[in-house]
């Protein structure tokens, strides 16, 4: 028996998200269908991240134990092949028998993308979310600044949340804008150690709000001081959002 | 009567292309169904560059005459409300009755873009052509010089092409490898005042050759001077390949 640990890159469009259910397409869903396809094993993977509905992964972290003779780097290449186009194996590894991707430290990073255009790019349609009002970026990163560090972030996360604290670390969030050929991409790139459900979207939509003018880095410092979900801002749209990757301590999974 | 200009981006993706075919959804179709279904009138657009099939755009031109009391500069918006959402108008202008988007000078900037990882990122699957060998940036700067300037592009073009002149001047080519959180994204950026059929993906699959060490600059030189499309490289895919923008002198359309 060993335990193996995928990265996988995924365009989320047209999943139910992560997380298995009855009758919806889901991520997990689909890796158990391969790796039960390749090693006729029943295996259902362990996620780090159970990423929306409709948000995208360039590097979410899935482990399952298996006791199949295929070499823990090939698994990548194999699974692929019984993937759909939409979901990728980027990388496979065998890793320590104890290893479990969320109940150890990690750093998280997530970019929610914005087209500041007059119109929206179609090329752009399923991965950013259309502002075509003027954003100020330095206005943006100013509020930002107020949500960096350890905070009891319960304005920022879903009413739905069932977890015991509200009490994450962000480690940075920048705002970096780019004048590409498609337009101008506004990029929103948070790192923390773990962020609440609906987090990284109440933060994009509220730092939007700040690129506008509606609100002042003041304004962001009392909505975390109400602990309230009523007093933040509008939940972007999921389209906009990606996990980009997720870095554990070595000494945590390496065998 | 007036002659309206449209900058017009599209996901080329589910297009047989630019040009108006029976039985088959292009570009040009979706914008004189939308006009005409806009303003009544049976209007057939005139198109700066016939896009292949698959082939992007931040930026086509298209022009075309209306006797509608619809302010030019409004078009665009009520255009978009007409089209699938695959297809964009960016802007809409008024131009010179005599304006034609085929029959002046222009520089044309067009974009193909590599993903050379690995493996293929699910999100860049139909941006991009995938090119898991490492690419020597500098080999590829290096054989793009030889096809800058005024040269006959014959073995440059397919050979399906029906032009007099297979003539034409490159302004610049630039090779740029960006480290993103996708991955190494490599963008070919190609300038110049008009392009063969096929050109710039024909000249994308010569500079991926020299980028794999298969061809030196020196091979690029040659094959210019054969005149002959057999000597270059293979047609690098559509999906790769957007039209960024085309410029036009102001005094050739500017009413």
């Amino acid at each position: 028996m060993k335990r193996i640990m995928l990265r996988v890159a995924y365009d989320g469009g047209k999943y139910s998200g992560w997380q298995i259910q009855p009758n919806a397409p889901t991520i997990e869903g689909m890796l158990n269908m391969a790796i039960n396809a390749l090693t006729g094993e029943q295996i259902r993977v362990t996620g780090a991240s159970r990423t929306d509905a409709g948000v995208h992964a360039y590097g979410n972290v899935a482990v399952f134990d298996t006791a199949s003779s295929i070499p823990a780097e090939r698994f990548a290449y194999a699974l692929n092949t019984k993937l759909p186009h939409d979901i990728s194996v980027v990388e496979s590894i065998e890793v320590r028998s104890d290893f479990h991707p969320r109940h150890c430290n990690t750093v998280k990073t997530y970019e929610y993308r914005l087209l500041n255009n007059a119109v929206m790019m179609p090329q752009m349609r399923q991965y950013a979310w259309h502002i075509p009002e003027k954003l100020d970026i330095k206005a943006m990163n100013d509020a930002a600044i107020e949500l960096t560090g350890e905070h009891d972030f319960k304005s920022f996360c879903s009413v739905h949340t069932q977890v015991e604290s509200t009490v994450r670390t962000i480690y940075s969030i920048e705002v970096v804008k780019e004048q590409a050929g498609i337009g101008e991409i506004v990029t929103i790139r948070v790192r923390g150690n773990g962020f609440l459900y609906n987090m990284v979207r109440i933060i994009a939509g509220t730092l939007v709000q700040a690129g506008k003018g509606k609100i002042s880095s003041s304004d962001v410092k009392k909505m975390l001081e109400a602990c309230d979900r009523t007093t933040a801002c509008q939940t972007a749209p999921p389209q906009g959002l990606t996990l980009v990757n997720i870095k554990y301590d070595e000494c945590t999974f390496a065998l």
